[in-house]
């Protein structure tokens, strides 16, 4: 496992300066609604009335899992590695999201099956290639999650950049992060079970009925690190180490959307202090995200429909936490702008 | 009043190799959600394939209302002058926001009560010193009504971007889009009343009973036309003649909260094909703009507990029109980038 060391909340003297700070800005208190929560959570961790939003990343960590084999997922098994290839010629969704948002991307090759990828670009963390089975047994060794989360928690940390966003590709990987949600959050299965890339009714019931025999390999509840090790993945179990790495850093973290969040689920179950440094940036069309965020009592910020992953969620908060870090740094006050204040 | 020319909807030869476009990127068919809409929102705006979002501008348009001097606002109207010259000092909410997201902003006074501000950044369209108090009489004439909406239709149609966000200053302003609202579509005045820039309870029945004073004066439905010059402001019939002129022009309008929504209704009353340059960016805290965007049956793109205007929502919605643009103008396809497609 990871020890990882979180900053202690900012005291109340902190906090009343960044209220007032925030209320004496030239709009009426409270009319920039969750911009300003942002405002104010990017402040905290910064330690700072004038917080910055200068550079952000997005890591992708691409992996295979073993359960893909029985047909889990819509697409074949290798497109996990063809779209490690898209995405390091920029052709996927995220690079040109991201290009157009200003935010440099990084993939990583967390155990994609097959021969290893060549590729000047592509960071080599391969744990293995791809996942064990995990509806016949666990998906990975203690001794391999335990790199995962380590590799993880380094790369998270790298860099200067404000804000982490992190991204996955996996064929079968919403399959592994509905049983990491089951069991590190005691919540039904079934319910959790989505048609992740397209699949039709039939497809869903073959799958529903596999995750639920997987899940029935195991306690109804595991702690993070056991449920990582029995379901995986390594991209996901990388993420979780990412996550934690990257608010130790003192960045803020935008949580993509279903598969992430399960990397997120994770992480704050082994350092609930992280809560602190993660914006939920979307919620997935992907069913089942919903009930996660609500048994999480997060409200994300954006609800677009998407079920893509790869970080695509995140990367469009990204303009919202550049825009929250103006309106704490850079709006006039009340005084210094001359506006009369409100009668009320 | 102003004659409106916009372009007829694509052919079904479009729409198909539109949706054979979108349907090619790498990505599981619909994965992208609200951004494909989007994006397929531009590309027919644009009749292209491969739309552009290179340049956005928001133009804020400000002006005053009669009716401020009943206290219908928390604040007083010195107010609207006082945030003009801060827009001109790139100070408010909106210049912040828009300086962070690479959108270019102008200001136009509309008819700010006073002596006229000189500024020479400030483009000077005065219909007069602000309207006459709308709950007694007519707001303002049929004239001033018509030039309001002919020089919006030009400043709205001016330069080369792509995309258009239009923003407002006006203290009352939420009083007079309530009653538009109602007017033009026939609702309760009542539940669209709201609290503004932060009324408290006394405040908010006194404003209701005013404005319920100020309905019972005309039809309980008006043409669009009829309800500005009744119930203004000067910004607002701008604004509508600036969205008629942007859409004419060829360009996407984001339309920001429920005071720029008021003068999309009122648009869409005077031209519907207006409609397939309209996005609607964000569903304000405003008591009752959930009711009208239903009543329109709009789902906006946004939902941030905003109520500021200035065409803050706005403005947070143009990361994602260059976001959309780049997922039909930059991503792979299948074919081009060698991904396999879904079993299914």
């Amino acid at each position: 496992m990871i020890d990882i060391e979180l900053a202690p909340a900012p005291d109340s003297a902190f906090e009343a300066a960044l209220q007032a700070a925030m209320d004496n800005k030239t709009k009426p208190v409270g009319a920039l609604g969750r911009l300003e929560d942002l405002a104010l959570q990017l402040a905290r961790i910064q330690r700072s009335l004038t917080p910055t939003a200068r550079r952000a990343r997005l890591q992708i960590f691409a992996a295979d899992h073993g359960m893909a084999a029985h047909g889990v997922s819509a697409f074949p098994q290798a497109v996990t590695g063809q779209m490690v290839s898209n995405f390091l010629a920029g052709g996927a969704a995220a690079n040109v999201i991201a290009a157009r948002l200003g935010v440099t991307v990084e993939v990583i090759d967390a155990g994609v099956a097959g021969e290893p990828i060549e590729h000047p670009a592509l960071r080599q963390h391969r744990i293995g290639p791809g996942t064990a089975n995990a509806i016949r047994g666990s998906a990975m060794t203690a001794e391999q999650r335990d790199l995962a989360l380590r590799d993880g928690q380094a790369l998270g940390a790298e860099g200067d950049d404000e804000v982490a966003c992190f991204g996955e590709m996996g064929i079968g990987n919403t399959s592994a992060a509905s049983l990491l949600y089951a069991k590190v959050l005691g919540l039904e299965l079934e319910p959790l079970c989505g048609r992740g890339t397209g699949l039709d009714d039939a497809a869903l019931a073959r799958k529903r009925a596999l995750l639920t025999e997987a899940a029935a390999r195991t306690s109804p509840t595991l702690t993070a690190p056991q449920a990582l090790a029995e379901y995986g993945g390594f991209e996901i179990a990388m993420m979780t180490g990412a996550m934690l790495g990257a608010a130790s850093a003192g960045k803020l973290v935008l949580v993509d959307g279903f598969i992430a969040g399960s990397a997120a689920c994770c992480a704050l179950a082994m350092a609930p202090a992280l809560r602190a440094h993660l914006c939920f940036a979307h919620c997935s069309a992907e069913a089942g995200h919903r009930i996660v965020l609500d048994t999480l009592g997060v409200q994300p910020l954006l609800s677009l429909d998407m079920r893509l992953g790869e970080g695509t969620g995140a990367l469009l908060a990204w303009p919202f936490v550049q825009a929250a870090a103006g309106v704490l740094s850079d709006m006039a006050s009340f005084d210094s702008a001359g506006v009369s204040q409100s009668d009320a």
